[in-house]
């Protein structure tokens, strides 16, 4: 199972850029490092967009939404009618992600990827029903290849829209009811932990909750166990549209040369079975935060990622990204607009 | 000694306020929670300004800047005349704070408080010079009761001129070659914690430079011991005219009713110095972030601060603050413009 464009491999980071911004960094009127990871953020754009000064003005936002058949285990301190709740909340404006994309003055989009039930005509949501949600992975392979693809290609065309318009960063995010037992099974798969690990307690469960979720992960890896060795197809059996939408698109902004800012614990686990599918995808990928969803830390330690926030968010539809945004373009604007230490004639340090 | 304004109360906070914010967090379209510490800043900026949703267009950001006689003694990585060269830089909006003041529309002010050499007429830059920086504090104190009435009463009057300009918020920040010494000093005598638990690199010494610092910060302690049981005399001993400012901005700013956002490991401990004149100021503090300078992490203990970034930063200028901003302003405008569950149709959590 391989879609043509899959394995196309990542544009390359412009060395030569990044160079010119580190030499520039050390210039600025600042003790050198004094900027923290601000530096390193706008030096690693800089790579990426092959420019000694980043810009980050056009950026786009997408969030993909579906159902589980895994909620069918009980497994969501929400019930399942929520995702299209949201979605619906998502067209009028009153969802997180709606006031952070109008606040910082982003592209949005929602891209309905399969609700149970769906509205057919929603101002600003795109209508790509693969199936009224993903099969019951406790019994079955959540997807077809053929719905898997749909998703995949489905981040792919959202990346390809965003290109369009001149998109400069790409942050995509999710809605799903079940979506972290979903997120939480694919992370066990891909790294080889146990779910205790890396199941928490999502919207909201307790204790018991977060117990009943592990055994439900766990009769899930025990019934697709010896055919988990391939991420696509690890995707294939544990994953969502949604999920496997935000691999696709991970991997075409890789190919596009477009800076991905990846949001929390669904986004990153999107972000390995990516990694695991095209390895160049990693280059590509900025960290916003920590979310407080346990399994998030293994997840990104897993992924060598060092993200910029660590705030206690945990609420998906890419608003940890969203919030993360500000510094990433504070971080552009210093770089771009300090004086160097020649141009403000300030002295350098001592000896 | 003691001013007249310096014991006045600070503004309570508004209660009913605070119970209306909380309330209206609980009703938004998220589960409960999920917005991390953005939810509690909201809150807390909801008590502070007394109403159920705050705002913060208006913010005022005013530097303070002077130089320290224990420069003599060779703690610096920098060159005495750095301060003022600095002083030039913010003046033709090259350095790091007018980048990020710009960037956030805030207003912006620069109040020389004694630089050694002192240009008359830059533009932005109030001179209200006490001195040619503060006498060594290893030898004598750093200023005489007149000097450190001056350097607060600064601080004061830059925060009645922002109250004047409808600021929502202030930012202090600071610019005084060697004032990391001061500001360890200081920690050292309101904590009562040695010199090698707060001294650091400032703004880049090596680990011998850390060493020397830490006997010259010692040898102070050792002057000046039997008089440091008073915070005024503490800060008159061993501060900076730029710190006092501080000090004297935040316990204003509790009195005015102003939210106070505090920038780095220098702000932190005119703030712990504030906190010990007026016990009642701590409420108004919000804090930034958490500086590289390794003495930050001791002085935000004593403070029961938990501040919101955690990036490496260590320029001071307020910078730390000034990039901490945007989060605070998504907050409010998460905290105000999301939907509720009722005007969305969005159903609550199961049970």
């Amino acid at each position: 199972m391989q879609s043509d464009w899959l394995s196309q491999p990542a544009v390359p980071l412009n060395e030569t850029a990044r160079l010119t911004a580190e030499k520039r960094q050390a210039q600025l009127t600042k003790p050198p490092g004094s900027l923290g990871a601000l530096e390193g953020v706008a030096i690693r754009l800089a790579a990426m967009q092959g420019v000694t000064c980043p810009m980050l003005e056009q950026v786009q936002i997408s969030i993909f939404a579906a159902d589980h058949g895994v909620v069918a285990e009980g497994i969501s301190a929400f019930p399942q009618a929520v995702t299209q709740e949201m979605v619906r909340n998502f067209a009028r404006g009153g969802a997180a992600i709606c006031v952070l994309a109008k606040q910082l003055h982003t592209d949005f989009e929602v891209v309905n990827l399969g609700t149970v039930e769906a509205d057919e005509n929603l101002p600003g949501v795109r209508n790509q029903r693969i199936a009224p949600g993903t099969a019951n992975f406790t019994r079955q392979p959540a997807m077809t290849a053929e719905q898997l693809m749909q998703a995949l290609d489905a981040g792919q065309q959202a990346v390809a829209r965003a290109v369009d318009a001149g998109c400069q960063l790409f942050i995509g995010g999710e809605m799903g009811i079940g979506n972290t037992t979903s997120a939480s099974a694919l992370a066990c798969a891909l790294t080889g932990m146990p779910p205790a690990r890396l199941a928490g307690p999502g919207t909201g469960l307790d204790q018991n909750g977060v117990d009943h979720k592990i055994r439900v992960i766990q009769q899930s890896l025990d019934l697709h166990q010896g055919r988990l060795d391939d991420p696509l197809e690890i995707l294939r059996r544990l994953g969502g549209f949604e999920i496997a939408a935000l691999t696709g698109s991970q991997i075409a902004c890789a190919q596009k040369g477009v800076p991905v800012l990846v949001d929390g614990f669904i986004a990153s686990v999107a972000a390995l079975a990516a990694a695991g599918i095209n390895s160049a995808v990693k280059e590509w990928l900025l960290f916003a935060h920590r979310s407080a969803e346990p399994g998030h830390i293994r997840v990104l330690e897993a992924l060598e990622a060092e993200p910029l926030l660590d705030i206690g968010m945990r609420l998906g539809e890419g608003s940890g990204a969203a919030t993360a945004l500000p510094l990433l373009r504070l971080a552009c604007a210093l770089h771009g607009e300090m004086a160097t230490f020649a141009e403000a004639g300030v002295s350098e340090r001592d000896g």
